[in-house]
């Protein structure tokens, strides 16, 4: 299985830790986003929304969007599980994933930051708006999730754990204000001494720099 | 079953074709988005990221974040069902709705928008940014559906239809030229031919002034 992806990238961070989770092997193809390789017309083709990651698996489907491609795979390696049985559950345990994959991370990515930037917007700038779009989102996120269990809904990750754990890595680069989220920040820690998320973090990746 | 709902809110919009296409009687409780009603603090307690749609049904649930609230009318009331049962078909599906439901719609809210204005932009520059959104976001879309099919991935629709619908409403409220997108005005004229989808127009809901 191939997962075309961007160090950095926050959704593909989130595919790596489901992956590594349920112990998928994968090869990583680095797709540099700074550099522009999302817009090289052999990438379009298999991914036309210009962005990462893209599943390729052996059978050679490709497909595109983390969030479908975590159903996807919740529904093709069922183990272990990344959404409980329950509709309801399953309901609120996506509601808490798309705060931070709808609300958070499309309005903070490179091409929204870059077009603030070419719309005359200083880099502080740029910064106050997607801390301001953080701070909304996890006051959200952190009162969709279950009250005081170690992770987001239980005992164990799943979806909402591996959305929150790479936009969290991106609260930290751009110095966000986590103090109010100390629920969040501890989720985080119990989330990151686990081996399928310490492999998945950015740092970890081939194509860090 | 009680929606909460903006008449011209797009991810309402999706959810009330969903509940027409299926037959659920639900009773609309309009949520004043320009009044600022989603920030009432008895209406945060319900949706804490302060946004519609929210569903409510008879058991008292409280089901947040349109796409959530889609999976989990599909998984409790199957027929006509949204999404395909083969999970590259499903992922395939997803990923173009969420095309929209992530790289349009966020990205071009009431309160990105309102922002914008905040930090000193015009309207005429508002807009320009909403169309530019969703000419990138379609030109994606289109070449993620399947090809030559009546609606975006067959003969009757779907999930993808039921984003595209209200993000096209959003496209002719502001402009945006459509001209290169034949196959999308297609697939929109015949969903609005369906009594289920026309049902579910912004103008034809209570709140629409």
């Amino acid at each position: 299985m191939r997962l075309y992806s961007y160090w950095r990238s926050t959704a593909s961070y989130r595919v790596r830790i489901a992956l590594n989770l349920k112990g998928v092997v994968f090869q990583t193809v680095p797709v540099d986003l700074v550099g522009g390789d999302q817009n090289a017309p052999g990438y379009v083709a298999l991914n036309p929304g210009r962005a990462v990651p893209t599943l390729v698996p052996d059978d050679g489907a490709v497909l595109t969007q983390s969030l479908a491609i975590l159903e996807w795979l919740d529904e093709t390696h069922p183990a272990p599980a990344l959404l409980p049985g329950d509709p309801v559950l399953r309901a609120r345990v996506r509601a808490a994933a798309l705060t931070i994959a709808c609300d958070i991370h499309p309005v903070n990515n490179l091409r929204v930051v870059g077009k603030l930037k070419a719309m005359g917007h200083s880099q502080d700038e740029a910064v106050a708006w997607m801390n301001d779009w953080m701070m909304r989102g996890f006051a959200a996120f952190e009162a969709l999730i279950a009250p005081a269990t170690p992770f987001c809904f239980g005992d164990r990750p799943g979806l909402a754990d591996l959305c929150l754990v790479p936009q969290l890595y991106n609260a930290h680069r751009w110095g966000c204000d986590l103090a109010p989220f100390a629920r969040l920040t501890g989720i985080e820690a119990r989330c990151l001494s686990l081996p399928a998320f310490d492999a998945s973090r950015p740092e970890n990746q081939p194509d860090a720099t």
